[in-house]
């Protein structure tokens, strides 16, 4: 089992919002978090602006290196919303009205009596080949065309399609975690945490300082798919603690 | 001055944490703001795990496509930071203990009754060739070498840092903004901003709706180097919305 192959996933936030400082981003710890829980490993996350080539040099670099891309943001209705042509282009197809997605928001807009314009008709485009993703939140869709998923930047939207698509992610095992906190330096754990680590290279060992109204300390985030062996570097890491006059806090 | 060419960044947000959702990244948004106001634009992030090699082929590629490169994180006396030693690889040069950081560090263990061990001297190394950068929280200093900026990953530390080398960065003009609110669908606005956006291709204009307490609006955040072209921009959006019915907010 030690050796399955690891199914993994990048992150691409798309938002000049971003990166002028405007927006904190949300959706990348969102979307961490559920990819763990689905057995997929996210292994590099980019930030990148609205601009067509950036966007399509991006998404076709990173669809070739991981299993899954994720996208965000830029499907709106506005003329700053290119991620749907540029994706179209990453994947050399035409970008096409979507019939079904088109006739779901027409219905929806005519129920609240608002014009289904042509910057409305937008968000019923894909490119040629995707599959709709549908959320509770919006009707207008995410897509899914080879192994990228499209989805919106607005957090409660984002989130909605991720939970309606992650059901088709097809996972290893989830990556578990231990946490171990104390009032110990890094500096006094490094040695024996490096020994550890050097005996469990199955179990990834991070050492994450922290300072809180004058005290400080370290936590020490273990992490494996495989349970008896993050028990035992677990309790490894808690008899160092104990060993250098720490009392080993489990988070 | 129009043709100016901007000066541009990229952050490398190293560490296995953010990629795992056990931690959310408020580095990016810090150095986001801080860089605009420095006058560089921030025209890429990436966040990338502790494994040497996806660290040093990151390093290079995005050091010789923008003009400054800072990275966050990895930089402490435990096994999982190996910022330094892959940045020393990626520029070709040998780690080396920097006399001086080696002689602030031990003086300020000593002071403190503190062993200066194995796993702090490690504190002390960089890349051959690289200048410290200091900071008023840490004894432990970043350090620059080429165009990259190699910074702590704990919020306090690297705004210390950041706020100690920011002089230091040779940027163009800030980009100035201006932010327009109001409770219209952007469905409604886009084809007019989209023809605005047209007429003012010097003007960077993003679209961002939201939705508070079962109301929704827009906000439309003008960007640009430039003022008086800012300023007819944001006058054309705010008429825009007025025409349209609604009442711009200036944020």
């Amino acid at each position: 089992m030690e050796a399955e192959k690891p199914i993994t996933a990048c992150v691409l936030i798309i938002g000049n919002e971003i990166l002028s400082g405007r927006t904190q981003d949300v959706n990348l710890n969102y979307l961490a978090k559920g990819l763990n829980e689905a057995g997929v490993r996210l292994m590099e996350a980019r930030v990148i602006p609205d601009i067509a080539d950036a966007i399509v040099v991006a998404v076709n670099e990173v669809r070739a290196k991981y299993d899954y891309v994720l996208t965000t943001g830029g499907i709106g209705p506005t003329h700053d919303d290119i991620t749907s042509e540029c994706v179209a282009r990453a994947f050399g197809v035409p970008l096409i009205l979507h019939p079904e997605a088109a006739r779901v928001l027409e219905a929806s807009y005519r129920e609240r009596g608002v014009e289904f314009n042509a910057a409305r008709r937008r968000m019923a485009q894909v490119p040629e080949g995707a599959e709709l993703v549908r959320n509770a939140v919006s009707f207008a869709p995410g897509f899914r065309i080879g192994n990228v998923y499209v989805l919106a930047g607005v957090p409660q939207v984002m989130q909605a399609m991720f939970e309606s698509l992650k059901g088709e992610l097809r996972g290893g095992r989830p990556v578990l975690s231990r946490s171990i906190s104390c009032g110990l330096a890094e500096g006094a754990l490094a040695e024996g945490l490096g020994a550890i680590q050097a005996r469990y290279p199955d179990v990834d060992i991070g050492s994450y300082p922290w300072y809180r109204r004058g005290s400080y300390g370290v936590s020490l985030a273990l992490r494996s798919p495989e349970p008896g062996r993050l028990a035992l570097a677990g309790d490894e890491v808690a008899s160092l603690v104990r060993a250098l006059g720490g009392t080993p806090v489990e988070e």
